[in-house]
């Protein structure tokens, strides 16, 4: 899991836990099939990225030893893919191949979130401990 | 563990896991002792507050069923609070009592983010599985 933060037009933070693949730049978030209950939100992060694109991606691994903690923050600009591109196939494949809860759910009907990645920043313990 | 998503003046997110404690409408989020490579994002992460004090927390659970995720959307607005502040002193405690590692950091002579609270959406499954 990531956290994927937007913000809107005047400034306003959001943030959400979302599942996600990654490919030669970048990062790929379906628009899944959840309850109805949640399309006020979903609305939110997509309205957000279509009025300001710049996004932000944690990436992080808790150790109660915080000797070990550490994350990667991504920085980049979304945008929706419509299905049916073929980056937006690839990035299902993708998507179904980590998680396997996706292959049931018709995340290639809908549109996708992509995160061009700009820059990427590490923190803490990247390497992992053997 | 909650992700901290702040914004700034251009509407850039930010966003990095935290750890946090909460009372009576605030949570309160230490700036503990890092390593010095630390110090660019830290001073990002305050630099946003102080530009734009409008803050985003999410606490989230994640399950392989995901019919089980959850998660806490916490919007409000942040501020610093100086040590010797008696809000400061309590938030230390609770902070302190929450997370063992930070008895033996100095967070007490730290300024402290804190946000109040104004909005907070619940997704998914809040009520534990038994």
């Amino acid at each position: 899991m990531g956290r994927l933060a937007t913000a809107d037009r005047a400034g306003q933070p959001h943030v959400v836990p979302v599942c996600y693949a990654y490919a030669a730049g970048s990062f790929y978030i379906a628009l899944d099939a959840k309850p109805k209950r949640v399309a006020h939100e979903r609305l939110k992060r997509v309205r957000n990225i279509l009025d300001n694109p710049q996004a932000a991606l944690v990436i992080d691994h808790y150790d109660e030893d915080w000797s070990a903690l550490a994350y990667l923050l991504v920085r980049g600009t979304a945008a929706l893919l419509p299905p049916g591109d073929p980056e937006h196939a690839r990035a299902v494949e993708l998507l179904r191949a980590r998680y396997p809860q996706y292959r049931a759910m018709p995340i290639d009907q809908q549109p996708m979130i992509m995160i061009r990645v700009e820059s990427v920043v590490a923190w803490g313990a990247i390497e992992p401990k053997t």
